[in-house]
């Protein structure tokens, strides 16, 4: 199914109001899903609208919060959320370290008691598009791993994305989970039915699981093995307990425990190329390598990482957002209940 | 063999000095390759000597460089390396890293024609040892893989370090080649004449080698496949491309061709912890977290990144450095070849 852009934000933002969210949070939140959906992370788009109203009505995210920008210096800053929308606390701190990298060259802020913020290539999009090279680290909002070496869960997938800037917006973008699979990743493949790979997720006595509706039987395995696991850990403290957010034994499953106060964190780096080399002369170099990365696998085009992404992005604006009949159903049954008397496709 | 540290660092010394390097760069140099030695990350420390002895006789090496930080900003510089060896171009930019995030809260500074550098981690310990946190990246003095998907070897291993202080040095140390394996662990395993466990280096058919020796008949892999293939061009593109550095296709062995300027690029970000948490409040925090996953494997105890690392450097500190045989032959025929007339076992 495709829906038109303008639509779908309007359909979520109208969920989110039905459930007291402001008019702007409820906006802002919509944007930064359907930016997932977008660039093909589905996983963190559209399809989280259901578990945000459950956590919304079950009193877990603070409707009206006081998110404010403290600690303060020219190159950071961090952002209490105030329990609010991980999507609005998010937004703030990158448009916070966009305004202060302009000014200082560069500049780290950080969030607290934040919540669930979706996609992580969103946030260093955002910095990319206006000419600058950004970093993003989070918390992951549920457990699904151990420490390499261990058995107790104490690792979420906590995310890292990358952002080179081009002349118009991202040259090139990772955005990716520490572990081999995604919780969101899963929860489409569920969704549609589909088996996972051997690797992804392992019982804790070392057989896969490979049906993804059992996948919480198991733990999700870390890239590269010990070294995936530790860059893991170094996200979770730099993106939460550097902040005062929660991570490790401290950090609970959103969706399992939607009453209670998460207390995500998360970071954003942003720098200017232009500290280190002339802007124009910078975006030449990083096209002239990539394209040379692009052609190492002639005759067929290697992809780098957020070519995809774009193609998608740039077909789903013009033809509108894709969505699995699953997502749409859930969206159409969430209107449905809190009486808002459309469906998607109306 | 153990070799007192003092020792050890005189005789390394000398023999730089006996292809005319400088005493200064020639005192630094042989102490960052120790330093690797003493954090267990023998691939990257004394084993290096003859080969860079070979690269400074070949003339690859500018031993009167002219090193000097340039475009400073109070946040951010670029080390113009004039060719220097890299571990007198790395020390320069970290101690410049660290006096500007003393000043300004966090610095970013990069090398341009710099030199292979050795350790990630001994550069990152040097801020960590400060109260701060620290992460290097590096474009490594070799491809040895192409990017995911493609054929041509066009990146290294690329390596990244993340530290974290504790109160006394750090309490965390991330030191991961961007591959499976690493260059310089493979080196020791041929060294040792051991095998390679499958999966670290495959032929370009897929079918994996196991023979150390015959590394350099297939490629390394990223890992997490994609998603290291990634992170490994991030990498690149934020130490090589973005200070004028070689990346992809401009990147030569400097092993196997000696005799012309590298151009290597790195970088180093330092950052203080207080800027978002007081710093007591914050080494507790992490020391708290740390001990939770060290735990998660109950009756085991879990390695986090940088404990064995700590643990080999007091021993060796208090011992005398570990060197294998073929190591110590290596560095004991330099000197005979040099007319030093010492050897490490006198």
């Amino acid at each position: 199914m495709r829906v038109p852009l303008t639509r779908l934000h309007s359909f979520v933002t109208d969920v989110f109001r039905a459930v007291d969210v402001t008019a702007e949070h409820a906006a802002t939140t919509s944007s930064r899903l359907i930016e997932a959906d977008l660039r093909g992370r589905t996983g963190h788009g559209v399809i989280r609208v259901p578990s945000y109203v459950a956590r919304i009505q079950a009193g877990g995210i603070n409707l009206r919060p006081d998110i404010v920008v403290t600690r303060q210096t020219p190159v950071s800053g961090l952002v209490q959320g105030d329990n609010g929308l991980g999507q609005v606390v998010m937004t703030l701190a990158v448009e916070t370290a966009i305004e202060k990298a302009a000014e200082s060259g560069m500049a780290w802020v950080g969030t607290v008691r934040s919540n669930h913020a979706g996609a992580a290539g969103v946030y260093t999009e955002m910095a990319a598009a206006q000419g600058m090279i950004a970093v993003y680290l989070a918390v992951a909002s549920a457990n699904v791993m151990p420490p390499w070496g261990g058995r107790d869960r104490l690792l979420g997938t906590n995310p890292i994305s990358i952002a080179i800037p081009g002349v118009d917006g991202p040259e090139f973008l990772l955005d990716i989970a520490t572990t081999v699979a995604s919780h969101g990743t899963i929860k489409v493949l569920a969704q549609r039915g589909e088996q996972m790979p051997e690797g992804w997720v392992m019982r804790p006595d070392g057989t896969p699981i490979t049906d993804p509706r059992q996948a919480d039987e198991g733990f999700l395995t870390p890239i590269g093995g010990y070294k995936g696991s530790g860059l893991n850990m170094a996200i979770g403290l730099l993106a939460g307990t550097l902040n005062g957010a929660a991570f490790a034994g401290d950090v609970i499953d959103h969706r399992a425990i939607p009453d209670r106060e998460a207390n995500t964190g998360q970071a954003i780096f942003v720098m200017r190329p232009d500290l280190f080399r002339d802007l124009g002369e910078f975006t030449d170099a990083v096209r002239t390598s990539l394209a040379e990365l692009r052609s190492a696998g002639q005759p067929h085009s290697v992809k780098i990482p957020g070519d995809l992404a774009r193609d998608r992005q740039k077909r789903q604006l013009s033809e509108g957002v894709e969505l699995s009949e699953a997502v749409a159903a859930g969206l159409d049954s969430v209107a449905d209940q809190l009486g808002l008397g459309v469906a998607l496709g109306d």
